[in-house]
């Protein structure tokens, strides 16, 4: 193992020096063997340490001390493998002082822009990569080998592919740094465990962005249980998961949901062709493979619609077949050069489609160059994208297709991924990049002073509401009170029919603890106020702190909080109350800090928005009020900073519209 | 193409007599050609017919009476183009007489068992393929050389592939009952683009699955909208694709979700392993791929345990590393045969472990054989499955493990779908076939007449109720009026606060014309009656009926429905009432007929089952009135039949637990 790096460096073009050390050697794979470090002939650029950690650290302070511009340290048994491996990281990162440093327990790293292949993957086994715009930084190594080499089977070509490993030095969020600065880097991929520096990664992003290059990440831990918050649905509501859904939509990088993903979508972004629209055509020599496009294309929400008149004119011209549609089958018409070509020239000319997919199909094992001919002669003068389904086992076919530019998806819910992509809303053209905006900066809204007169722990429901309403989130009209017969009082000064609860500071869920009566009359209440207190002690062992006497209140339920995320952040919460947010999972999930048109969109985004829009003869809600509490929260949200553990509106009633919202309940917990 | 078969033929095992006839060739392929299918010597087993639709007819009907066994026309030019084609295909069938046909518009038939290849498919150009025990029945020609180039690459061997075309005689149902009845097949894999006889495909079915030979069934027209069905919300929630989702789980298939699955899955059943719980070991040399494994299991609903305390020592003797997980990672023990092999045979006669998946990292590009080597060794005497999931581009690792019978997955999450085909409940283990039982019969419940005296015509609210009521499902009270001032006396003789509605058998949205009002005091109810007559008849040009006065009802509100599918039969529909059905979806499907185990499972199946069961406090519903009552509701669709077009309880509420259920609103349409 420890010869392989020498020898993938020169088999992958790399012409400069090197330099070997080793002090049992005097010749390496042909190359002269210094002895140490200090003999060497000058300060290395970059050094590749392939030393087991307890000797790697000596190595490391030994090139620091040379001069030398990086280390790349490929040995594990740090970090990963518990305390005493961190101890040794630490050790390995002060040993380094000034000097950059890439791992532990890396692969290293492939430049092949420049034919500098830095690694010790098995996968630079394989010949003939392709120099490319597609950037890989993965946080394992076993990755970013399974990319190189399927990538490079299937035609794909790379730019730079960096393994970032225990990232004790130098991190995701520098190479996505270094990648937007890159020229040959057009598309970033990354393959992520975590995110070390959520900051940096968000500003690295954000000049990417800017850039102009499109991110794809794929994220492992999907399936780790959110933070089991008891205290707060809020908590449970917010996955982990889920917050990095939101950090990469906030990014506007586009998440890769199966792994060949991360190979498929930077492949075609780098083509630098994007869709305009969401109508694609389908032309096929095989009917099931057209029916299997089709129908991924309309699963991912493409339209297919038939050929305008013009087109279909023109097409049946060609094909000496009367009806054409969409798929277009040329089974009949017989797949010849011409015949091909025309279709495919006519069918991105036509103005009712966006980008245009071709199936090549079995028929192609015996005529292999037919469609990647045909497509490439059409590409030219002409921006829609194209791509091709490969229905056969045919990878020399797709290859050819892929290092033409042409994408050459293997799988039909590749392919729609891939126009997914293409068509993706954070995919501005590629010829009009987004202006480098600033980050979104705190929302507008009265200037709120520094939470510092707020005790910490947890808050009782008045509490809390009163904390919310501090920052413009009204609450029901409510009167706490220390007894059930102050609370009769309380309610008869209200009039009408009232809400009477326990006020607690260590209840969480007050209706599981009898803690919650609804609608009592007021001559109902020191009754009820009684219940509630044998209740509430019989369930906690405590009697509760008091009672709280509100209004009755009524309209659209929604639940509105916040968590924090001890990696990611503050993040916003906005659910479909009632048991909707709890049982059918319809929420919505934001980082702070967002802005109205996010607040607007996490609203959009529910799959309940219709009932605060009339649904079914319901009178519209007051939406403009909800979604300014939504920024009044996240106002709140930034204010409290990390003294924020959790705060949770449930429910926030949406009034009828020009009425406003309430807060009929409410939590906060702040440290 | 047309010398394309006989050729695939010889070079794909055929040894016996092949009669060429070619009224202008004397030999093909150098075989004596005859002139006329009269003057054959004998009677053939089968033909294949390779002639355009102008003359395939003749050569048909000279088949026929020349005694030939069966037909395979390959041509294309019938039913797929429309209504001149449809009929071209039924004269081809009348000239077939009592020959059987397969296709036309199909690309014949490949039988591996006994290398006998009747097919044009173009993957025939491929060479080596490996006879097994998986069986394709597929409606497309392409597919089926898509599966069979793609299986053959991937180290699959399959016993029969047949392109069924457009089934003018033989279809899908017909060659699932064949390959019941075939020693060679284990497994039935089926691409499918519709059924044309639903009650033969079922009985098919059953037979396969009494037999323990799984099917597993991929379908387009997934992305098919819904019929549009605007008279009831069953129609517009039963869309085509979720009726096929109904299909596939009553009889015991598996669907295949994405194409890949149509071939990974076959191949792992074809194994006859089983997993018998859902905990899986995951071993790895590398662990970014054992994240990405274990983080699609864990997507799929598999639980990943550490290691057992004797397992854990094993393990850790093994390797020489205190600290045994699950992934279970070799990186720093060495990938060394002996250490793989034990920790293989460890994690395998665990009790804690039910499967095993084997990662194969980039190190196995130059060690091939490793892992095949030493999953191969500990498979002897074991019966868990194991499967592999290669990590980098090594095609030839996967086909050489594929080969020995070990799964070999090159994507993630086909690992995960793998392991949950071997794990679903109706894979019953392949020791235990299925008793081969009955068909399911009608449920129980009291005999029902015919329903002769019922008119067709959509009903209006009062008589769909009176009908729902006839099977045993029971109504809120209620009355009928003609006038505003009747509605006020029934209201009170009802006594207590009434619903009143428009009486109407057009309208079919009450609620949208202004034709519903909620909780009214009998005082109120003529003047209401007043204002539902003014705006039914703004609203749709025409006054109502009359009017409907009821009890205020409540309980947890439910939708039940039955919609007639043209092609599947009467499906029975079961959702969450209020939003919840339309807005999130939350409903539960089957075909008709079913029994109460089957009613019951619809009930679990609805995310918000728990407002049934007492969710936060709430008071259980009566979920057994609900079961009854959704098998009375099959039972009035069995009864209708073909009479049925669409049945509607919406919302039906269940009341506290022993209270029972009562429809609240209802629809009915009979043709």
């Amino acid at each position: 193992m420890t010869g392989r790096p020498v020898g993938y460096l020169r088999a992958h073009g790399f012409r400069g020096p090197i330099w070997p050390v080793n002090p049992r050697a005097t010749e390496i794979a042909g190359l002269p063997c210094f002895p140490d470090i200090a003999s060497l002939p000058g300060a290395p650029d970059v050094a590749i340490v392939l030393l087991a950690p307890d000797r790697a650290e000596d190595a490391v302070r030994a090139l620091a001390a040379r001069g030398c511009g990086a280390a790349i340290v490929l040995a594990g048994g740090y970090a990963e493998g518990g305390p005493d491996g961190a101890k040794r990281q630490a050790a390995l990162r002060h040993a380094a002082g000034g000097m950059r440093l890439l791992g532990p327990n890396t692969i290293g790293l492939v430049n092949l822009t420049d034919g500098i292949v830095l690694s010790a993957t098995g996968a630079l086994e394989m010949e003939g990569f392709r120099a490319g715009a597609v950037s890989l930084v993965s946080q394992s190594g076993g990755i970013l080998g399974a990319v190189l080499s399927r990538g490079a089977a299937a035609g794909m070509g790379f730019a730079k592919l960096i393994a970032t490993g225990n990232e004790a030095d130098l991190d995701v969020a520098d190479f996505i740094d270094l990648l937007v600065d890159d020229d040959a880097t057009r598309v970033i991929a990354l393959y992520l465990e975590g995110i070390r520096r959520p900051a940096a990664f968000r500003a690295a992003a954000a000049r990417a962005q800017a850039a102009g290059k499109p991110i794809v990440a794929f994220k492992v831990g999907r399936s780790e249980a959110g933070a089991q918050a008891a205290i707060s649905h809020t908590g449970a509501l917010s996955g982990a998961d889920r917050l990095y859904d939101a950090l990469f939509r906030q990014i506007g990088a586009i998440r890769a949901e199966r792994f060949s993903d991360l190979l498929d979508i930077p492949a075609a972004l780098a083509t630098g062709q994007r869709m305009a629209g969401r109508r694609v055509a389908v032309l096929t020599s095989t009917g099931g493979a057209g029916a299997l496009l089709a129908d991924a294309f309309g699963l991912a929400g493409f339209d297919l619609p038939p050929p305008d008149a013009e087109t279909a004119a023109t097409l049946s011209a060609l094909t000496g077949e009367p009806n054409v549609g969409n798929p277009l089958d040329l089974t009949l018409a017989g797949v010849k050069t011409e015949i091909m070509q025309g279709a495919i020239a006519a069918l991105l000319d036509s103005p009712r489609y966006d980008a245009l997919a071709v199936v090549v199909g079995s028929s192609a094992l015996a005529q292999p160059r037919l469609a990647a001919d045909a497509i490439a002669a059409c590409l030219v003068g002409r921006d829609k994208p194209v791509l091709a389904f490969v229905s056969p086992h045919a990878p020399a076919i797709g290859a050819a297709l892929q290092a033409q530019g042409i994408p050459a998806a293997t799988a039909p819910e590749a392919a729609a991924a891939i126009l997914s992509a293409l068509a993706a809303p954070a995919m501005a053209p590629a010829v009009q990049p987004a202006p480098p905006g600033p980050p979104p900066g705190p929302p507008p809204g009265p200037p709120h002073g520094p939470p510092a007169d707020l005790r910490a722990g947890q808050f009782d429901e008045a509490e809390s509401k009163a904390l919310f309403a501090r920052f413009g989130v009204p609450a029901v009209r409510e009167a706490a009170c220390a007894t059930p017969e102050e609370a009769a009082l309380a309610a008869r000064a209200m009039g009408g029919r009232v809400v009477l609860k326990a006020l607690s500071r260590t209840l969480a869920h007050k209706s599981d603890a009898g803690g919650v009566r609804l609608n009592l009359a007021p001559g109902d209440v020191a009754q009820a106020g009684d219940g509630i207190f044998a209740a509430v002690t019989q369930a906690t062992g405590a009697p509760p702190d008091g009672l709280l006497v509100q209004e009755m209140a009524s309209g659209v339920e929604v639940i509105l909080g916040l968590t924090r995320d001890p990696h990611l952040g503050t993040a916003i919460l906005l659910g479909m109350g009632g048991v909707a947010a709890e049982l059918f999972g319809d929420t919505a999930l934001r980082l702070l800090p967002i802005d109205r048109a996010t607040a607007q969109g996490m609203v959009d985004e529910l799959r309940g928005a219709p009932l605060l829009r009339g649904f079914r003869g319901r009178p519209p809600a007051d939406e403009a009020a909800l979604v300014q509490a939504v920024l009044d929260f996240a106002t709140m949200g930034d204010a409290l900073g990390d003294r924020l553990v959790t705060a949770e509106i449930n429910p926030l009633f949406v009034r009828a519209a020009g009425q406003g919202v309430r807060a009929a309940d409410g939590l906060a917990v702040l440290a």
